[in-house]
Order: structure tokens, then sequence, then C-alpha cells
């Protein structure tokens, strides 16, 4: 970023640009690989000034910046922290927020609008900004992030697309998954084509099963209100898990540039196999914590699931016949996200072993949080026997060797990406369509008047009966491989 | 073993018994592996009575067994110690051994024959046993263990062969190669058979090149007339290395079975590409660390090698085209022994990489001493960056699953087995053989009169600058993989 730069934060003054946005922004300050050229304008309802901002940012940065802030960084900083109180609704505050533009920009200068706010106001605020011509490109590039949830299922995400592409081209769209920006995430690539070991074996003829768990500790902290319309698996099956089967999924890409990279993952989306209305009963599992209905924000008699598992598979030369298990759900007994990647049990053993003798798979496991790194639990004889073998991992954590401090924020990267014009951790539009009407039936068979009672779980569990059972049926169990498992 | 057994010791006052034997058998005594009905007969040179013989076993056991010994325990051992004093090349120590082992077995008994001797007693030894009737297995099996070196080329291994079998079946023979008692070098076959992910990738197609390495720090210790007369291709090539090959390149045997296993090692040596004496020059390299002519007990103008360094080819469909690097040595700057498997570099690197960037290949390294377990280099992602990969070690450490004492010594294994009648991890007649038809034109080319100077090399390296050239003719370096590197 050669030229003058200016970052427009739409609802500066809420949770995810207070904890994730400013202190990701200044830690690429520190880092210096933000050019010195660049503003940060918040726009938000609240009547602040800029040094009320800069107050808030500062207090931010100190909680959640990840390392003792330097005083005189942060007034280099804050000089560059701006306010406007704003109506994202009303086009005036547009024009407001254009005037102060221009006159902080002295120029011509490139835009990165950052919408941070509630879903409701995505159309209005872009809708505004192309009335205001905010979005040509005639002076400098502009682009927009968009946060999630890209809508509610296919045909809002469909309107949402086309009411956005009236006044923004495709290339102009950021939309976050930021578990694409995590490190871990960005990693499965590598890991697989960076080697030489695991593409010859990454098939339906060595792996066995694929077991994507996203769990989280938590219930609901101060998100009721929207978590209790959206459920487990708008807010966590459409966008992230899915994400993660395609990166395990996909076939090479021709380049790593952004549309060869999304080509390839959309390519394992229209792959997944449909699971049609009537066969949602069979193919998935939702549940619901015990007590989540008692919680506050909840609306009455509420059938949200809070835990989800699915089983799909994939149509294509790689995959078929392979499940991908994935579930997700809150007050499980841990936070944590791996893909659990279980081959086949060896062919035959020749080993002199027990006639009830268990054959034991590998296992590759990638640990995405908190336990970052990656185990591969393989078969090794026990010292002082003939040929008995015992499972045993071969490690590796990205702390032992990069040191604890080294996995940035996912908000940091993708930042940094969106700026630099980088896409290939942005979810393009074709993409959140195909997943939603690959999730909707799943949606509508749970959500219609007829859907058989929902499970409850016990908070600390993981998940329903049902869930186990899934697997069960397909004579397996569900895995852990990271952390002491 | 529920019946009465008698283990026979020549050479009872040695090093290798005192080292290793009779330790050994008391560790097995301790670990209940031996049953109560058994006694130990040494035979040696020295005017020792039974007392002398406990005296000295009891010290050796306090320094080698690997811990603290229970008075109880070592009492009970004390009283099946037995001690004749005799000369191996005389007959009629052979009838007062024939006599004392009727008194003490009492009855009929199984025996097994440890030739702890230099080689040179090994025909002289089993003739007497055969003379004097202590062979035949009207009253128990007879079975006789010979230490190495079998022979010193491929003549004197078969006229070795057909002496012995004039008194012993094959089934009776049981020719040591302590290498394959080691319980690293045993799990080579559980890493590459009770696995899934190796065997698909374990062939010409995805391994580059395969190096072994064998290295000494010492020097030759009390050894110098043994070894002047060796040398390192005797000593460590056609037994232990050769055998390290040999399982990693065999193909899965039938069963576990002693003779299947053999078969399918005796089919790589086979299949190992024949170096003629006019390609020595070539293929193979040998070296002598500066000082060894200064050494005491070594010959004037000596030429025995004490480093060198083989490429082998194995001509089948598994392995065509992949070098074998094998070398060893003695004074090099560490004790280790390893197996680096080299995989290809990926085929296509899709990442935005510098224009030179070096592609780095996965590498497999089983670490059979002293890092006893695997390590397995891949490449990661570099926190913090688009996708800069860095290689890293996924490891696993024996001591770290079964703790530091787990694994026992070679011979403790070996004895064990030889007791209970599993010839796997010995030498087979045809195997010494052969291998030796393949080592002798290498050591023919380098004693030959008209064999170009011996390379000299410097205490504490890695041999002489011939054996980096070797790799180089062909791209490629010497790896390490085990410990730091």
């Amino acid at each position: 970023m050669s030229e003058s730069t200016t970052i427009i934060i739409f609802g500066v003054s809420g949770d995810l640009a207070q904890r994730k946005l400013i202190p990701g922004l200044f830690n690429l300050f520190q880092k210096k690989k933000l050019e010195s050229n660049f503003r940060i304008v918040g726009l938000a309802g609240r009547p602040w000034q800029d040094e009320d901002l800069r107050a808030t940012a500062r207090k931010s940065i100190d909680s959640f910046a990840g390392f003792k802030v330097e005083n005189d960084k942060w007034n280099e900083f804050a000089g560059k922290l701006f306010y406007i109180s704003g109506d994202f609704r009303n086009e005036q505050s547009y024009n407001t927020l254009s005037e102060k533009l221009e006159f902080l920009e002295k120029g011509a200068a490139n835009r990165l609008y950052y919408l941070a706010t509630p879903p409701d106001f995505f159309i209005d605020i872009i809708e505004n900004l192309g009335k205001t011509n905010q979005v040509d490109e005639l002076e400098g590039w502009r682009r927009v992030v968009i946060e999630k949830p890209f809508g509610t299922d296919y045909e809002s995400a469909k309107k949402l697309n086309s009411e956005i592409h009236k006044v923004l081209n495709e290339e102009q769209i950021y939309r976050i998954d930021h578990y694409l920006g995590k490190e871990t995430v960005q990693n499965i690539l590598v890991a697989r084509f960076a080697n030489t070991i695991f593409e010859p074996i990454w098939n339906r003829n060595y792996i066995d099963n694929v077991q994507i768990t996203v769990a989280e500790k938590v219930g609901l902290e101060r998100r009721a209100k929207y978590y209790d319309k959206v459920g487990v698996v708008r807010d966590m099956f459409q966008n992230h898990l899915l994400q993660l089967l395609s990166l395990i999924a996909m076939e090479p890409t021709a380049s790593y540039k952004a549309n060869d990279l999304r080509d390839e993952k959309v390519k394992v989306i229209k792959s997944i196999r449909r699971i049609p209305f009537e066969k949602v009963e069979s193919e998935a599992v939702r549940g619901q914590y015990r007590g989540y209905s008692q919680e506050e924000g909840v609306s009455e008699g509420t059938q949200t699931p809070t835990f989800a598992a699915i089983r799909f598979y994939i149509d294509n030369w790689r995959w078929q016949g392979v499940p991908f298990y994935l579930r997700s759900g809150k007050r499980m007994p841990e936070k944590v996200s791996e893909i659990v990647i279980q081959f086949k049990k060896p062919p035959h053993l020749m080993f002199p072993l027990p006639e009830e003798y268990e054959f034991s798979a590998n296992r590759l496991t990638l640990c995405l949080q908190p336990d970052e790194g990656i185990h591969l639990k393989f078969e090794t004889k026990v010292p002082d026997t003939i040929a008995e073998t015992r499972s045993v991992d071969l490690e590796y954590h990205y702390r032992d060797v990069f040191g604890k401090d080294a996995i940035p924020e996912a908000y940091e990267r993708l930042l940094l990406d969106a700026i630099t014009g980088d896409a290939s951790l942005f979810t393009r539009g074709d993409r959140s369509e195909l997943a939603w009407e690959l999730i909707d039936p799943i949606l509508q068979a749970w959500e219609s008047p007829n859907a058989p009672p929902l499970p409850i779980y016990e908070q600390g569990s993981w998940g329903p009966i049902e869930a186990d059972m899934l697997l069960a049926g397909d004579s397996l169990k569900w895995q852990r491989g990271c952390g002491n498992h």
C-alpha cells in the first residue's frame, strides 16, 4: 500500500470493531504492515467525538492487541482515528462521511468500507454508499467487507447478492468468514499440497471417513436474541464447517490466486450430495442444550438447535463413499476445533496377534484450536514384546516451533488481505448461495411444523445420543485427535 | 519353557558373555521370562570354580543389568550358575562338559550352546559337540548360537556353513546379528506394515533415495587386533547395514514366522544389483581415520578401512532407480544409527513463492539409536505470511511413551528367542553367503595391490570428502533426521 488508504468502519463502537478490528489494525500498524499514509474513520450512532473513539480504542487495544502498547506508537495511531456520528439508514450521514473523507484524504485515496453492523443494515449501507458515489473507482479502489451472516437461507442470500451487485462488482465485495483467516485453517492447504506424502493417500482408497468438530464450551453469552433466530446450522455450518470441508476435500488449484482457489472450493460444494427434505431425518441430527429455553432473550417455546451433526457425501472420483461427519454445538465439554482424517485399517496384518485383535487405523488430526498443530496417530511396537502394537502420536505444535504468540488473530490477516486486494480468504457470492442451497432442506425439515421433537442434551456433553447413533449406524465413533486424546 | 533347559556359554569369562549374556539372562530371569527349571554352564580356559564365575557374574550384572539387583533374586540365580574349566579344542573338555550337564540336568533337558568365542573356534566347538553326541535331539532340543563374524568372505562363509551342516541342521543354528535384536530395528516392520499410510508411498514413485547411517564415535577400543584384519565392510556392512536395508526394502511377508521373514529378506539381497570389481571405484568409498595406523595393535602399513559408503540399487518393481546409500565408520562426530527415507519433492507447488525457491521434500527418519523414535519432516505454513513454508518435524520418541528404561538390550531379546525357538531375528545360512557374495567384489577391489590410495579422514568428521562426492554426483547430500537435525 504505497498510496493513501482510508478504512471506514460502520459500527465502530460495537463489539466486533472494538475486540477485533481496531486491535487488528493496530497490530498491523505496529508490525509495519500498513504503510504510514492511512486513516481509520469510524461511523456509529453514538454522539462521540474523535477523542471518545480514541479513548475507547485505547482500552480495546490494551485488552485485545496481545502485547504491551508503546505510547509513541499509540499516539501516532490515535492521530489516524476519526469518528462520525451518523445513522446507517440516513443518506445525510453518508454525505457527512463523504465530506469528512475528502477532507482527511486531501486527494485520491483507496477506501475499504467495513460493515461491522448487524446484517439488517448491509443493503442500506451499500445502497447509500452507491447513492453518494462512494464506490466508483475513479480515484483509487473501493472495497466493501461484509460480515456474516450472509443471508439466512438460499432465497435471502440470493436477494442480498442481487441487491449488492446493483452497486458493487463482485471483485469489490469481501464476504468475511473469519475461520478462513485462522493460521491453522490456512495451513490445511499447505499441509496437503506442500508435502509429497499426504496427497497420494488423500482419497477414498485410503481414507475411511472425515470428522470435523467445532465445539464451543460457552452458551449464548450476549448473543441470545441473534442466536435464537439463527441457530447452529446457520451460525456455523453454512459457513465455517462447510469451508473446512472444502479445504479438506478440494483438488489442487491452478494457482494460489483468489478465483482459482474459490473455483475449486465451489466445485466441492457443487459435488456434495444433496440431502433432500425427506432424508434429513437419517442424515442429520440436531439438539438443544438443557436450560437453553430458560436463557434470557430466547423466544418462548424455542425450537432453535444449539447442536447439529450432519453426514455428507461427496460425489466425485476422490471421495465417493467416504462419509464426512460435521458437528458443532454450544455447551460442549471443551472449546475445540479439529479435523480428523481417519484412514482405513491395514488390509492385512502379518504379525502374530490374538484372535480378537482389533486393528487400529491411522488418524491424522489437524488441530485448529486451541492445541494448534498436527497429530498423526500411528502404530508402533511395544518394547519387549514379539510384535504387540500400540497407537502413539507423532506430534507437531506450532507453539514449539514458532513460539506461543506466533499465531495472529484471524481478523488481522483478513484486514490486511482486504487492504492488499487478496480475496482468497473471502467468500465468493456464488459459494454463499450454493452453501445455502445445500443447507436449506435441513433447515426446512427442522423448522417444519411436522418436525419430530427436538432432542435435548446435557450441558457439558457432546450433544444428544442421536449424534452417536448417526456414526454407530456406520460402525463408527466420533474421534478426538488433538490434545491428549 | 515348561521343561528343563541348560544354557551353555563357551567363552563365559569374555567380554560379550559378561557384558551382555549374563546380564541379559539375569534380566529375563527377573522378568520371569525364564521358567525356574534352567541352569547356565559356562566354559572357558581360566582355572575358575563355580564361585569365581558367580562373583564375576554378580559384578557384571551390577554394572550392566540396568537396574538394582535384589539379593534374593541374585541368590536364586547364582545357584543356577556353574563353571567348567576347559579347552575349546580338546575333546576331553567336551566329555567333562557332557558329564557335568548330565549330572546337573538329572534327566531329559533342552540345551542352548552359545558360542561367545572368537570365530576361529566355531568349527572346533561344533565338531566336538558332534563327536561327543551333544547335538542329537533325542532328549530335548539342541540349538547352537553362533556369534559374528560369520566368515570373512563368500568362500569362507560357504565353507563354514558346510562344516557346520555336517553336524547341525539349519534349524539348530542361530547366527547372531545383534542389530536385529534392537527394538527400533524390529519396529521397522511394524511401522511399515501395521500402518496404512506408509505402504502406499513406500516405493519408487514417491521415494527419492534411502540413506542408512551407522556411525560410531569411538575408535578401536580393545579390538585393534581383530578389527585391523576385518575392517568396516566385514564388521558392519555385510551384516548390520545390509540387514537394515533388507527391512526397509522387503515386501510384506506371508507370515511373521522365521522362514517367511527370512525368505523375503533373502529376496532383497538377491535383487540388489551386483557391483562388479571394475565399478567399485564409482559406487563405493572407503576411508581411514587419521592416526589409525599409529594405534596399538594395528599392522604396519595397514590399509584397513575404518569408514565406507556404498551406493546400492535394487532391481525390482518397487525400487528400480532408487539409490540406497549406506555408510558406517569409526571416529565420527557422534554415535548414531538412523535410516532416512527421503521422499521426492511435490510435483508442483501452487503457492506464491520466490523464483529461486527451493522445494523441500518430506523425510521420514527411523531413529535406531540413541534418540529412539521417528521423525517426519514436513512442510508447514509460517504464521503471519501468505504461504511461506518451513520444514518442521512431527516427532515420536519411545522414551516419552514407554519410559526411558523400556527398551531392552538386544541380547536379552535374542537369548529369549533362541530359548523359545524363534529364529526370526537370526541370520539364515543362505543369507550369509549371499551377502558375502554381494560384498566380495568391493573387498577384492579395495584389497587388490592396484587399489588406488586409501583416503584419510579427520577424526570427528563424517568420513572423507569422497563420501560427499558420491552423493553430490546424484545432486544429493547426506541427511541427518534424528536428534535436533
